[in-house]
C-alpha cells in the first residue's frame, strides 16, 4: 500500500457564517497498513450532509467536533483492499464513516457490508443509508402517523424529505412538501408523489399552506427552521407533532443572526409538542427500517433520487451546493470508479 | 336587585405592547335578575392571570378573544344573591369565569360550588383553582416527572410556578427555581421548598441552572419565554421534556419585537421535547386533581401565598404589577368584603 496516495480534504479553519473554501484544504498522506482489527477501504461515494456544517463547529453537539487539521467527518462506501479482520474479506462493499478521502483505515467493527448487487452504491447512501434511516425513525417514532392525518415536510426534494413523503403516503397520509423552485416542486409531486407542493422561492408559505392544509397540520417534518418552520407553526392543527429533523437554514449562520421561531407558542395554543430525534439512537433497529425500505423499493413504493458530483477535490464547491439548495436528490461525490 | 349598581372593567381598546391603564374603562349598569338557568353571584375576589393579556389580542387562540367593549374575562369566586336555577342555591360560594365586576349573571351549569370554610377564598383562585390544576397537570401529565431527575421552574414564587416546584419535591425531584429579585428567592426556598434558587435579575441565569444542575434539566416548566427559556435550553439533558405553560416575556411584545428560542435545536441534539397544553383539556380530571391538591394541603405539604390588592378600580394598575413581577404569590383583587 506504501506506493499509494490518499488525498484528504482536512478543515483547515473553523467557518463563521457561511462555509467557504478556504475553511478547507487538501492535503495527501501515502496509505498506511491496517492494523490489528482494521480494514482498509478504497472510498468510492461520499456523502454530503448538511450536518456537516455542525461538526465543524466547536462545543458540545450529539457526536464531536472535527477538529481543525483533522480529515473532515463523512459516511461513505467503498471496498475494502485490505484487512486485518477475520469478519470482513478483501472485496467486500462496506459502508463506513470514511472521511472525505481516498482510502479509509477503519475499525472492522465500525463498518456495515453490503450488497453492491442489490442497488447502486450511492443509494446506500441515500435512501438506504442514514438519510432513509432519519426519515423512517423520525416520522414514524417521532411523527407517529395515523391515517388521514396532513404531514408537512420541508426539503421536500433532499434525501430525507422525499423518504418521508413517500412512508406519510404509505402510512394513509395527505402530504405536503416545501421545496424551491420549480424543478423541485414537480419533482415532488411526479416523483415522490406528494399531493401538493409549495414552492418557498416563488409563493407564501404560510398562506399556501393554509390552503393545502384546511384542517391544519398534524405532523410537521423539519429540515430547514427559519420562516418556514414559523410558517408551520402558524397553522398546526390540535395535538400537532413537529418532528425536529433538522434547520438547514439555521446552520451556517453567526451566534448573532440565530433565529428561534417566534411563533413557538403556537405548540401551546394547539396543544402541541416539537421534539428532536437523532437517528443514532436508533442502531438496535436499523435493520427492521432497512427491510422495509428494500421491501418498498422492491414493491416500487419507494423512489429514490441521487444528485453524483465527480472528484474529491471538489467538495468545498459541492457542499456549498447542499447549503444553496442546488441538489436535486441525495447528494453525494464519486471518489472514484473501481 | 334594581336598585344594585354593577361596576365593570371593560376593554375599552385592543392594547399594541405593553398594556397601559387606558386600554380599559370603568362603567357601571344596573344589575339585572337571573334568567331561566341562570345565577346573580356577587364577587368577592377576581383572579388577576398572565393570559389575560392574551385575552386581549384579536386573532385564534384557545379562547375566543374579548371583544373590544366588553367586560374584561377574568375568574372569579363570589356569592349566590339570586338565581333562577334549582341547582344553586341563594348563599352557594361559586367560582365562574365572572368577569371584571361587582356582579356576574352566570348561567348556573358553568359555575362550581366550594365550601368557603374549607379554605380561604382567594385560595380557589389560586392552589386550588386553575393555577393549581395547571400546574398539576402541566407537570405530572407533559412533564412526567421520575424520582431523581431535577425540575426547572420559572415564575417559581408564582401562582403555577410555586405549585409547580412543591409537587415536583414530592415525586422525589430535585428543583431549581427561577425569580425575580431577592425576596422572592427567599420565598422559593424557605416556603416553597425548592432545593436551589436563581434570580434572574441578578445572576447570570444560563451559569447558574450549569451550576444547580450539574446532569442537565429533566423537566424545564416554561412560564416566561425569552432569554430565561434560552437559558433552560442551554441546560437540557438528554430526553429532557419542556413543558410550554406559558411565555409572560413576550405577551406585551409587538409582532416584531416576538423572541423565539434561538437554540431551539437544543431540542435536537438533546432528543427532547417542548410541549405547550392548555388546562381546559383537562376538565373531566379535575376532581382527581382538587382531590389531591386539598389532600396535600391538608397535610402540610403543599404551601399558597396570595397577594391580595383592594378594589375593582385598581385593576388596570394591578394587571401591570403582574407584568412587571411585582406580585409575590397568586394575585387577587377584592372586590368586596362580604
Amino acid at each position: 500500500m506504501t506506493n499509494l496516495t490518499n488525498r484528504q480534504i482536512k478543515l483547515a479553519a473553523r467557518p463563521v457564517g457561511m462555509v467557504k473554501p478556504s475553511d478547507f484544504a487538501l492535503a495527501t498522506e501515502p496509505v498506511a497498513q491496517p492494523g490489528p482489527g482494521e480494514v482498509l477501504v478504497k472510498v468510492q461515494y461520499i456523502s454530503l450532509d448538511p450536518a456537516m456544517r455542525g461538526w465543524m463547529n466547536e462545543g458540545r453537539s450529539y457526536v464531536r467536533p472535527v477538529g481543525v487539521g483533522e480529515v473532515m467527518r463523512a459516511g461513505g462506501i467503498g471496498r475494502v483492499i485490505a484487512t486485518d479482520d477475520s469478519s470482513i474479506a478483501v472485496g467486500d462493499t462496506v459502508t463506513a464513516t470514511t472521511g472525505v478521502q481516498d482510502y479509509a483505515l477503519v475499525k472492522a467493527a465500525d463498518v456495515v457490508k453490503v450488497d453492491p448487487r442489490a442497488a447502486p452504491l450511492p443509494r446506500y447512501l441515500g435512501v438506504l443509508g442514514m438519510p432513509g434511516l432519519t426519515a423512517y425513525f423520525g416520522l414514524l417514532d417521532i411523527g407517529r402517523p395515523t391515517p388521514g392525518e396532513t404531514v408537512v415536510v420541508s426539503a421536500a426534494a433532499g434525501a430525507v424529505g422525499s423518504v418521508v413523503g413517500q412512508i406519510a403516503k404509505m402510512k394513509g397520509c395527505r402530504t405536503v412538501g416545501i421545496a424551491g423552485g420549480a424543478d423541485k416542486c414537480r419533482s415532488v409531486i411526479e416523483e415522490f408523489g406528494f399531493d401538493a407542493a409549495v414552492d418557498y422561492k416563488q409563493e407564501d408559505v404560510r398562506k399556501k399552506l393554509r390552503e393545502h392544509c384546511p384542517n391544519g397540520i398534524d405532523i410537521y417534518f423539519d429540515n430547514v427552521g427559519g420562516p418556514i418552520l414559523e410558517a408551520a407553526l402558524a397553522n398546526l392543527a390540535c395535538k400537532a407533532r413537529v418532528v425536529l429533523c433538522g434547520a438547514i437554514s439555521q446552520y451556517n449562520a453567526t451566534r448573532d443572526d440565530l433565529r428561534g421561531p417566534r411563533n413557538y407558542m403556537a405548540l401551546l395554543v394547539n396543544r402541541a409538542r416539537m421534539e428532536g430525534f437523532v437517528v443514532f439512537d436508533y442502531a438496535a433497529r436499523y435493520a427492521e427500517a432497512a427491510r422495509a425500505m428494500a421491501g418498498w423499493i422492491a414493491e416500487g413504493k419507494l423512489k429514490a433520487r441521487e444528485d453524483i458530483v465527480d472528484g474529491i477535490e471538489t467538495f468545498p464547491q459541492t457542499l456549498l451546493k447542499l447549503f444553496r439548495g442546488e441538489n436535486l436528490g441525495k447528494l453525494v461525490i464519486r471518489v472514484s470508479n473501481d
